[in-house]
């Protein structure tokens, strides 16, 4: 038996998210159990190490499982997405250690968040990015998100239903670049709470619409207290671009 | 009786290109249609600038219509959006004269072809860039771009099926740009070929490939033979960015 690392890439626009659940299918979760299930003989189970919601995409998810496969691990990726939708690729594989888990091991994760400020939509970047009408302040939104970086209590950047009790965390870094009318939001962590990023932007977007003082995120930061941070941005601007493992990347 | 002229972007991915077919629906001139139809009460037929096929994708194609709507030339953009599907958005809307013709008036069209070339797909950028797996040498890209800038017969970059009699077309400019895994070829032009600007693409990726030396590109151009030039590259890849009336833009 043998322990598989993927890094895993999606289009969520199709999917209820990652995990397989008892009304909502597909799930990304459920096309790799399949597809490497099909691919292997086996009857493969993965474990995610980010359990994004509906609609979120990721560029670079990492999921393992066991397997007793004779396919080279490096093998693995191209072999399964033959197995695939054409929204889900499987970037790359390897072999990791028994003791291995994706949850477990120490990482470090980077969102990034985009958003298209300009007056009118455009219909080839609806699906990945939040169409914002309002004029938005970058200086603003970059003096609001300097409050957030660090450790911090985030449980006002934390939704009901979480499983978390610390709710303790370290933002590593959040940048607001922008390239043309697009606006990114970009952060990187060790760990994040439930929807904590969709509310880090949707509490940044006010500063950045003018709406709210950026000290004020640093209040509600300070509350600890969901009902004193902004709205929760919509799922399908955010990416999981990397999930980058400290023991071995 | 207004003339009134739209600036119209689309995801055409969903669509059997511009032009309303027998066999062939929906179709992004068949939505305007109907959309602008409902929207004034008359039986509106849109006249579009460029005819792109199946799968292209648009930031900026043109497209009058005549009405006797008293809705304020401005208005009619947010006003017929209302009526369309999300993957087709009018981006403005402004009256011109009765006597304009979208495809007589003197124009500069940009268009974008987007490849992405890494070793595996990405699902997020599928729909609107062509996946090349081989490496691509940009500078050699580059230089045979050289040979098409100008004032030339184009024959050899033109599909079987085209009703024009004058081949001879200009290139203002070709560039070919690399960020990160996309690379991005930008032609500029007063007029194309059918599908001229696709095997521009499908050429230059034989010389990006290594296949051709950049002077072969030349040659391909001299012979006046379709049969002499590289392959159509895929619809999706392409984007008509903007379409430049130089009367009053």
């Amino acid at each position: 038996m043998k322990r598989m690392l993927l890094v895993v890439a999606y289009d969520g626009t199709a999917y209820h998210g990652w995990q397989v659940q008892a009304n909502a299918s597909p799930t990304i979760e459920e096309v790799l159990n399949r597809a490497l299930s099909s691919l292997t003989g086996e009857a493969v189970a993965v474990i995610g190490a980010s359990r994004t919601d509906a609609g979120v995409h990721a560029l670079g998810n990492a999921a393992v499982f066991d397997s007793a496969t004779r396919i080279p691990p490096a093998k693995i990726a191209p072999a399964v997405n033959q197995w695939l939708p054409e929204d889900v690729v499987v970037q790359s594989s390897r072999e990791v250690s028994m003791d291995f888990h994706p949850l477990r091991a120490a990482s470090q994760k980077t969102y990034a968040y985009h958003i298209l400020n300009r007056e009118v939509n455009l219909p080839t970047a609806r699906r990945q990015s939040y169409f914002v009408y309002r004029p938005l302040d970058i200086a603003k939104m970059r003096e609001a998100a300097a409050h957030l970086v660090g450790e911090h209590d985030f449980s006002s950047f934390c939704s009901a239903g979480t499983r978390a009790t610390d709710m303790v965390r370290t933002v590593l870094s959040l940048t607001v670049e922008q390239e043309g009318d697009f606006i990114t939001v970009r952060v990187k962590g060790n760990g994040f709470l439930y929807n904590m990023v969709r509310i880090i932007v949707g509490t940044l977007l006010l500063a950045g619409e003018g709406k709210w003082e950026p000290e004020r995120v640093g209040e509600a930061l300070a509350a600890r207290d969901r009902q004193k941070a902004g709205p929760t941005a919509p799922a399908h601007g955010l990416v999981l671009e990397e999930v980058k493992y400290l023991d071995f990347d």
